[in-house]
């Protein structure tokens, strides 16, 4: 399948090297395609060394030719270079597409812990599909570390919750379906319409208070009913 | 153990009716405690029918009677309503006591789902800890309904998650001792101070929104690493 992922950071890394290695054809967009040897933020690799992991499926590009190459398109911004990154890449590269939103609206500027630059009466995920209307957006993915993302597996058998939301009901079981293929997540549990992000982004808070107390990023929620 | 619940909704009355039956002292508080006939909100029950359930060992009063009688006081009121319950019962009555507020600020006021009446950063709990410096504050038991409180073995046999905190590091301890002897829970987490009561009640908006999808208040989360 043609995937397009918007962002060079940790989780765009992870997502793209993944799904290059189970044979998806990746394009990674970044805002400067050219400097293939920077460190790429926290965790994240150059992306000289990131190509090298993710194989010959795989190549890197600017947002709008990763949007434009995407059958699927993957936001892996972080929160505050979501709506920059995709209009970027362009509303017309991604009308009539799913647009998978991995992203969060963390907010670094007050120092840490991070809050949120929206919430409660809105969403990251509602700005992105207000801003772009033509484009299918599901908001998934974005309440767990990316390697647990790519591989539910390696954390109690898998046996853990993944959420999704967004406005159109195709996209949504088409999502959930990929969510299945590509990592084999099998608890997806589809909240509706696009304005359960708020939900989904207002765990942060207490996912990266988690993530202080136990030590790890390697958890993930559970929906136990 | 003498134990003061403030709210006579269903929270106040499940809590308090399984504590007195497990022998515990109680005593609701409520604005109103000579109207016994009136039925208490969604799901709750009148006060005489209470007492009736609850058996000898509770009894109702105003807030200020509870919060004086009880060696540890847990706040069930409403998010709406509970720094007026606690400044009914009085500062001096919660003086030094441990204080277990399980209230969220839902604001219903602009119809459903709810929004929160303050988030992100600041907390309905470190308000009450602002209002009741005295008090030893401590967050939980908002993150699940109240027959789950009670009862977390009814739900996969109890395995799932208990969060809490508060800035006084015995109160914390005294809690999680409480919820497993009380109740059985035994996956506590405890978050630290009491600005983890912003990511606690941040929680909600998904909450409520999967009590929807699911169909049923009788969830959990499990933090699953």
């Amino acid at each position: 399948m043609k995937i397009g992922i918007l962002g060079s950071g940790m989780v765009g890394q992870n997502l793209g090297a993944a799904l290059a290695r189970a044979g998806h054809d990746i394009v990674l967009g970044t805002r400067t395609p050219d400097d293939l040897d920077r460190e790429r933020g926290r965790s994240a690799k150059s992306l000289r060394a990131w190509l090298d992991q993710a194989g010959t499926h795989a190549r890197v590009a600017t947002f709008a030719e990763a949007a434009t190459h995407g059958d699927v398109v993957v936001n892996a911004t972080s929160g505050a270079g979501a709506l920059e990154a995709l209009r970027l890449a362009g509303e017309d590269s991604l009308r009539g597409k799913v647009v998978i939103d991995t992203s969060n609206p963390l907010d670094f500027s007050r120092g840490m812990p991070p809050t949120l630059s929206v919430c409660n009466n809105d969403s990251l995920g509602e700005r992105i599909q207000r801003a772009f209307p033509s484009a299918r957006v599901v908001k998934t993915l974005n309440t767990t570390n990316t390697l647990v993302m790519t591989d539910p597996a390696r954390l109690a058998g898998g046996e853990h919750t993944m959420f999704l939301c967004g406005n159109d009901a195709d996209a949504r079981r088409s999502v959930a379906n990929y969510l299945n293929e590509w990592f084999g997540w099998s608890d997806i549990i589809d909240l509706g319409d696009i304005t359960n992000a708020r939900g989904m982004e207002m765990v942060l808070p207490l996912w990266i208070r988690l993530m202080g107390v136990l030590g790890t990023p390697m958890f993930n929620f559970r929906i136990v009913r």
